[in-house]
This record gives structure tokens, C-alpha cells and sequence, in this order.
């Protein structure tokens, strides 16, 4: 029995296995597995011999009906353009965000074993001008190519799930912050940036005003609540699968602030303001806070404070930076709060 | 210049038509044109030199191509495979409530002209347990193949409408009631049996409990508000094209009241409980009334109540009656609420 994880070799995909695999090695998968299949243009980084990196297009309909095959219990759909390159190429953003779930959904349905599907959705799903705390019934009405397709893509989803073809779990992350690396496609990827750069030293510019309110995750937490969706029991989430993942809300300048706390002024002195009216278009019509106590309720995390969002980063990834003791327990399930 | 209209043949379709030619007639069309091309599988039945029939699948990319040019001033988009089909055929509803929908933008997007689009969608795009009156920024939950299409379908027209690639209006539009002629494949088929059947002297099942809410408009102010939907300006209706069409809201019981003041103790008599779990699952999922007076404030119209509803079928379509001379000011127009 096989996992398939599409954008295996990405970011949030690459942990989703790593997480997995521990999983499994402490006795407790989410589901029961032996195999891990990453789809991706490029190679999943994870060595071990129980993952098999399959490289390709995620969008092929051949390919798809080749890897899954009625011993998937469990597809992650994170392969796609993102909402910067989204809003620039439409037409491959149909191609993958549209074409490419459809036919992953095609190919599930085919095995006729109702795989539990994992399709990460995003809040650029909602735009307009929602309420300060998103319900979970509040409309959406995207603002963004991206946000657009993915809501197309919880349709997918969500009517694939009701009519018995695959057993889906749709997940609105939040923007995840603090990621390592450089900086993406993402319009939301200054909020990494501002606190990534300074934290090694390097300028970084600030496209949004400080008031700018953000639903942030920390890697740690969006990987624990992408596994937290592959395990819970579909009866639990009811009728309609989509599900605000929890995040915190914060400002920018919030964020800013905690930036100086923890890296120093110095840190902080290395952010200029450099407003881009592409990115405040597509970010500051997000919504900055959801409802989120019934995903509380069903298991899922959320990071304590936007301290200890930066702190998991220098933990993390910051070049050469120490674990400080007093932070081993900062694990993502220690994160819930209650 | 010319408008085109999938599902010219049908019933709403061919009312269309005939009202855009009456206010070419009256000097006061919605939009300028000088002609109409129906896209069906039938020939539109409006006999009229202005009027061009081709007869084809509307999902055919090829014949979208040919017809949609640059020439297009207006088009209305009211083909589609109804909820009943559309539950029992996933796979045909997908290619042509989505698929079709998809190639008809693109044919409108590669003429450069940014034509008016009227998408027509329906209440079935909501579902889970709405609000007794549904505000227009509720979540779309649809319940049913038909609602999860239709709803992909208004993401669609307002995502090229964004992008500027049409000018995109997206009508949900109220059950109609009282359709003439036979049932068809929609599961609210019934709300116009229960009322034409007995009228014309025949038994009709009732598939819903009796306190069931519909929300209903007649065919003469659909079509109004149709033609209303071509003509308002883009900015009125806002950056989201997404609007809820006037109705009325009435219970099953209070139309088989209407029936028996209308129709008689006789007519009533011939309506039998009949309780249908496959239409009870699709339509008792619909809300039963909607905020709209933002779109009456946009010159949209309504019914005055459920008798002037019924008495419609009666002065326009029942079989041998006659048209009251006090009726004679009930045109949809006049049928607007303050």
C-alpha cells in the first residue's frame, strides 16, 4: 500500500514524507503504508529506500493513471503554479492547477478503492472585503487567478468526495512563514523574506503596509496539520471537506517587531519599505483571521505566538545557528493550543 | 453585431431571444445588435429573418471557434445538463458544464472584444444548512453534481472576468415555476408539476414534504431579468459578478393553495404525496429565500406573490384560457417589487 505525494520533491512535500516515514517508524502512520510515491519535475530529497521518486510532468494524465493504482490509500495533492505565477501564465495554471487535479481525481476514481486525497487549498481562495474572523461559511469570491483555481479545485474535490470516488481532505493553509531558501513565486513570499534575509545578514524588501494583517503557519505546523489531514476520519469533517487550517494572526509590523526582538535592530534595520502594488493587490486582499476551534477540536495545530514562528526557523534552517535547550519542546504537537 | 445564446432552443432560451428582438423592435436594445445566433442541439424555434439556428454540440470547441467572433457584442450561456442528469451522469454534466462552459470563454477571450458573457447558474450551488434568507457573501456548499459545476462554471466566467477576457454576468437564477410543457431532467421539475399537471386536468406527485421553501420565479420575470443581466453596466454589479436573481419564496403547502383558489378544490385534489429521496436530497438542499435588494436597486424584477405566479401559466400557456382583462398589466416589468 502506497502513499502518493504530488510536489514530493517541494518544500512542504519533501517534509509531508519526512513526517510520514516517522510515522511509520514509530508504529503510528496515519494510514497504513509501505511505499511513498513523490510525482514531481524534480527528485524527492529524501533518502530512504521506501520512497520512490517519480519524475514528470503532475499534469499528465498517462503518468497519473500509471502510478495510481488501486493500493493507494492516500494521495497529497501540493503540486502547483503559485499565485504570483499563476496571475502571470493563466493558461498553465489551468493546465496544472485545473487540468492536472482533475485528472489526479480521474485516476483515483478509476482505482475504484476511494483513496483518501489531501489537496492543499490556500485563503487566497477568499477575497472582497471579508470580516475581520472568517467563519467557515463565508463565501468565496477570489481576487486572484490562483485563488480562483483553487477554489475550482476544492469543488473537485469536495463533489469527487460526495459522490464516493475519493475520500477528500481539503487544507486552506495559511501563508506559511518562516520558509528557508529564496524567495518563490508566491506573492505572499516577502513574508518569509522579511524575516529570512535579515536573520542572514541580507536587505530585504517590504511590499505591503506594517498594518497588513497575515494567517501565518510555521512549516513545523502545516506539515503536522497535513499528516493530522490524511489520518482523521472523513466522517469527522462532515459533508463538505473544506477545512481553514489554523494559523496565528499577526501584522506585518507585528512581525517586524518580534524580527527585532529576536535578531536585534540590526536585523530590523535591514528591511526597507518598497511598496508593490501587484503584490498588495493579491496579499491584502486575504483575509488575516479564520475560525478555526472546530479544526482545533479535530486534532490540528497551530504555532503559540510569531516569536516562536521565527524561533522554529533559527532552530531550523538559520545558517549555523544553535538549538537553544529551553526550545526542544517546540515540537509541532506541543504547538497546539487548547 | 450579434448576440449568441446556447440553449437558443429551449424554453428560457427561445424566451430570450423573442424579448431581445421586441426591444430591437421598440428601439431600446440592451446592448446594440442585429442579430442572434441560437447554439443547440435543436433549431431555436423563434421564426425570425434576424434569427440564425445552428444545431450542434455546444461543448464543441470547434463550432464555438467558428461562431464566437469578433462581431459578438453579447453572449448568454444556457446550455447545460439540468440537476437530475446531472446526478445521474457525472461524466457527461463534466463535459458540458464544465468543459463546455471553459471553451466557450476561451472562444470569447480569443476575440479581443471582451464581450458581455450572461453565465446562468442556479440556486443548487448552495447546499450544507444556510441561513433561513442567504446574504450574497454565503459559501457556496453545492450539495449536488449540478450545484458543484454550475459553481466551478461562476468561478470561471468571473475569473476571465477579472482578467478582462469577458464581461462576465452570472445570474442564479430562481426555480422557474410554472414551466409549460413536460417535466424535464431537474430534480425541482415538480414545482411546475404540481401546479400545470392539475390545471390541465391531471393526477401530479408531490416527491417533498409540504412545508419544503422554494425560491421561484415565473418565466416572464426570469427572462426579464435575463435580458436586465445583458444590459446593466459591469462596474454596477461590482468586482464580484456573482448575483442572486429576485424570487419569490413560498412553500410547497402555500402553492397548493394558490392551486385550489386558482384551479379549484378539483384541481388540488389531483396533486398525491409521493415522497422521492433522490429529489428531497437534491432540492430540500436549496435555501428557500436570498437578499436581493441590491438587484432589484440594479432594475431586477420579481413576482408579486405565488397567485399572480400560477394565474402567468394560466393567461400564457394553459390550454383554452382565457387572458382576464385585469390581468393585462402583470407583464414582468410592471411584476417588480419596490
Amino acid at each position: 500500500m502506497k502513499i502518493i505525494v504530488t510536489g514530493g520533491a517541494g518544500f512542504l512535500g519533501s517534509r509531508v514524507v519526512e513526517l510520514l516515514l516517522q510515522r511509520l517508524d514509530a508504529g503510528d502512520p496515519p494510514v497504513p503504508f509501505e511505499e511513498i510515491v513523490s510525482l514531481d519535475l524534480a527528485e524527492c530529497p529524501v533518502a530512504d529506500r521506501r520512497v520512490r521518486s517519480v519524475v514528470g510532468d503532475v499534469a499528465s494524465p498517462e503518468l497519473l493513471e500509471e502510478e495510481v493504482t488501486d493500493d493507494v490509500v492516500g494521495i497529497y495533492h501540493l503540486a502547483a503554479v503559485l499565485s504570483g505565477g499563476s496571475e502571470e501564465n493563466f493558461d498553465l495554471a489551468m493546465r496544472v492547477n485545473v487540468d492536472g487535479t482533475r485528472a489526479l481525481l480521474e485516476a483515483a476514481r478509476r482505482t475504484g478503492a476511494r483513496p483518501r486525497v489531501v489537496f492543499t487549498s490556500s485563503l487566497a481562495v477568499f477575497g472582497g472585503d471579508p470580516p475581520e474572523v472568517v467563519p467557515e461559511e463565508w463565501a468565496e469570491q477570489p481576487d486572484s487567478t490562483y485563488g480562483a483555481l483553487k477554489a475550482v479545485g476544492e469543488l473537485l474535490v469536495n463533489e469527487y468526495s460526495r459522490r464516493g470516488y475519493v475520500d477528500g481532505r481539503i487544507c486552506r493553509l495559511p501563508t506559511i512563514s518562516v520558509r528557508p531558501g529564496r524567495p518563490n513565486s508566491a506573492a505572499s513570499s516577502f513574508a518569509s523574506g522579511i524575516v529570512r534575509e535579515p536573520l542572514n545578514g541580507e536587505a530585504a524588501p517590504c511590499p505591503v503596509p506594517h498594518e497588513t494583517r497575515m494567517w501565518l503557519s510555521s512549516p513545523r505546523a502545516a506539515v503536522a496539520n497535513l499528516v493530522r489531514a490524511l489520518e482523521v476520519e472523513g466522517e469527522l469533517i462532515g459533508a463538505w471537506r473544506g477545512m481553514n487550517v489554523p494559523g496565528i494572526s499577526v501584522t506585518v509590523g507585528e512581525m517586524l517587531e518580534a524580527l527585532e526582538r529576536i535578531g536585534g535592530a540590526e536585523a530590523r534595520a535591514l528591511v526597507h519599505d518598497a511598496p508593490d502594488q501587484a503584490v498588495m493587490d493579491i496579499v491584502c486582499s486575504w483575509p488575516g483571521e479564520f475560525e478555526v476551534q472546530r479544526m482545533l477540536e479535530l486534532g490540528f495545530v497551530r504555532d503559540r505566538n510569531v516569536d516562536r514562528l521565527i524561533r522554529q526557523y533559527v532552530e531550523d534552517f538559520a545558517p549555523g545557528a544553535g538549538r537553544p535547550a529551553e526550545e526542544h519542546d517546540d515540537a509541532a504537537p506541543a504547538a497546539r493550543e487548547a
